[in-house]
């Protein structure tokens, strides 16, 4: 990487919040009114370095108690050495989840960890703009074995060792020129979840499924969970809409007990659902382990609320998931979400990211494509989930088009938000909010449809 | 309970620190220099209404980040009629866990999962006060069906059901009178962490071993996990000044993987430690399951960190512990408490809190009290941890004499701190941390042997 002599000056911190809530975008059984927010930083560094720019995606309250912990770890960060800091991300990464007094505070997990994901991606943004590339070609160029440097095996070793994971990363290698080819021609496959929220009418979900298909999308995804009634009309009218050759998933965003999510899969197993996502709480390993003996042949998903790689390792122990959906603001960054791809190769299970929300797209797919082009190799199915919710706030939205995720070509990790979205979102003295009640009509719906 | 209109006026918070780092106080293979913290709150009513005090225990840094979670539950709690809030804390309680923006920040795990029990824990002690009993007397009087209804029994249901709970606490009711008196005069069995702190020195840990068995106690902790031939050597100190009769137990704080806690446990058999507690991280299930397996009749212990209810009935689920470590301020407060006490007692599982740092003694004795009294109605097997620090800057602190707990008398939780110590410990701007300079050669010992 590039040698210099700069440092990071500053930890800069925002409470952004957008107004989702007002159309019921992302409404589901668990999340009826979700405003869409991030707790978000910029990373910045002197003699003209870029700056590193990452965020915790939640969905409203208690931002500010996210932005809150993002605050307490600048006192890790400002003043270290720009190029030692991007030549060595890992090494952050160990310094903030094994600090000995902020890791009572989970260790690993909540809004501390969260917060420290947020700071090691920033650093990641920070290193692929200095390296001139996107995330997903930095790592996919990378060598194995400073790859796998950057994983902490710690309380995973029992099932992932340093040399698994070289192993892994170097046969990653064969091939991925070619791939990385094709990745550009072709982008990745995508699903959307836009026509399935709980919120909105039959002839919406209808509308917006149909739209889905005519859209190049090959699986759609529907809430369900808050009546079983309701979940069957839905599902059939979604049926009716799609036919029965597009893969629709159903997601109950961990609402039932493991009886009662065997029991309500198997009433709707009659409309072939694809996988059920979050049939319980994320932190049931063995639950999910029951669900899944139980459910088969639908696939068990679950992911975007697992806290980090130690669960995530149970998981697969336990053969609880056939489909593993990291998020890419959940855990500590893209160190521990390479222990996590690492953990999935290992076990053969396909990974289907969860995204959406505010930014969530914009970071994951990076993971997917490295994961295509230099790990696993593959894209059979494997999809990431897409909704078409708040991509204009970034400099380099994530692009969908004919069901795919288009490669993004421009430096860094897509992570950067404009400069008027952060001035009008912040959240509660950004121009939209002080000017809330003039504005109310327009706020409803950030829709915004890709090509 | 008392009839009033009073109402909630003011949820006050307090980032409160003790430098006990500075006497390597606390000191463990992964949490080598803590300052014991509480982030503290006090719930003011109108109409002369007492306090509620709660607190969540830190180790240091990031103690801010608590304190700004716990306000932010502020508008949940302020303006609430006591009487109300009183008469049914798990309602309160479900509010804060269920809320639909909140919970992305867990859910129910880490900083805000804390700051929820802390404000619910703050409500118990204002029920228990208003009723003029110790909480252990409020929760061992109390009806069993009102006691189930104050349970959550989302995401446990396939271990245990509000049935179950209700035939629990009816069949503990038989002999409780009995009980309580044998409380009263008694006490409950303590075991002694104090002289096995990983920091003190051989000849430290032999005169305080020798101490904890003249002072009555019959288990003593050692830490262990940083070098194995210092744990051979402080094992071996340890049984020559206390002998075989007494319990050795031994904790690695998280510090290993599994592999190496297996290694590790059974080099350290010969010393016949009677558990080993947090042998490996406590996200994992299925490790403490593997280790247990491995490592027997060395029993496995954990629970200081567990996350909450969920990750406790896979514990038990899965045979992986053979004592259950709760702890009072790292979950939903009393009522996810509840749950836990009544898991292990329908697993049949002894239960042996963490306590220590500052307040948690305080705290749980109630928790084990009730247990005995109402509950599980024994202690064999059962022994609340104790270390002597920082019980003065409590009103009812905890006491300890001939290796029982004292049973409290004094109406509430016994959370309450001196205003003096607040004024003093308040974190930077009391009266200790800026006169810090002049008094740091008294600072780093907060020891007072009590009776």
């Amino acid at each position: 990487m590039p040698q210099s002599t700069a440092h990071i000056t500053a930890l800069d911190t925002y409470d952004i919040r957008f107004p989702t809530s007002r159309g019921l975008d992302g409404s589901d059984a668990m999340n009826p009114d979700p405003d869409y927010s991030a707790a978000y930083l910029v990373l910045r560094a002197s003699d003209g370095e870029p700056e590193g720019h990452g965020f915790t995606f939640t969905i409203g309250r208690g931002n500010d108690v996210q932005v809150a912990a993002i605050d307490a770890l600048r006192p890790y960060v400002v003043g270290r050495p720009v190029a030692e800091l991007c030549a060595d991300p890992g090494s952050l990464y160990r310094d903030l989840t094994g600090d000995s007094q902020l890791r009572w505070l989970g260790p690993e997990k909540g809004v501390m960890h969260m917060a420290i994901g947020a700071v090691v991606n920033a650093v990641w943004d920070l290193a692929a703009k200095r390296e001139g590339k996107p995330l997903w070609r930095l790592l996919a160029d990378a060598d194995p074995a400073w790859l796998a440097s950057q994983v902490d095996f710690r309380h995973i070793s029992d099932a992932l060792t340093y040399d698994d994971a070289l192993a892994l990363l170097r046969h990653g290698k064969h091939g991925a020129d070619d791939r990385a080819a094709e990745l550009l021609h072709r982008g990745y496959p995508a699903y959307t979840t836009s026509p399935g929220w709980l919120g909105y009418s039959d002839e919406k979900l209808t509308r917006l499924a149909k739209q889905a298909v005519a859209d190049g999308f090959t699986q759609i995804k529907l809430k369900v969970g808050a009546d079983l009634q309701d979940d069957i009309r839905r599902c059939r009218a979604a049926r009716e809409a799609v036919g029965w050759d597009i893969r629709m998933a159903i997601d109950a965003n961990q609402r039932w007990d493991v009886p009662e999510a065997i029991e309500w899969t198997r009433a709707l197993a009659e409309f072939n659902p694809y996988w059920i996502e979050e049939p319980t709480s994320p932190d049931d390993i063995l639950g999910h382990a029951a669900v899944r003996r139980s459910v088969h042949p639908v696939k068990v998903a679950t992911g975007e609320h697992v806290q980090n790689r130690i669960v995530f390792k149970q998981l697969l122990q336990a053969d609880a998931i056939d489909v593993l959906q990291l998020d890419s603001t959940r855990v500590g960054g893209v160190n521990e979400n390479l222990a996590i791809l690492l953990l999935a190769a290992k076990f053969g299970i396909p990974v289907c990211p969860h995204a959406g929300g505010v930014g969530l797209s914009e970071l994951v797919q990076h993971l997917s494509m490295f994961d295509y082009v230099a790990l696993s190799g593959t894209t059979d199915d494997r999809t990431i989930e897409f909704t078409d919710h708040l991509h204009e706030h970034f400099l380099d939205p994530a692009r969908v088009g004919h069901g795919h995720y288009l490669a993004p070509t421009t430096p860094g990790f897509s992570a950067t938000m404009h400069q008027a979205s952060i001035d009008a979102y912040r959240y509660p003295d950004g121009t939209f909010w002080t000017a809330d009640s003039a504005t109310t009509d327009d706020a409803g719906t950030h829709h915004h449809a890709l090509a």
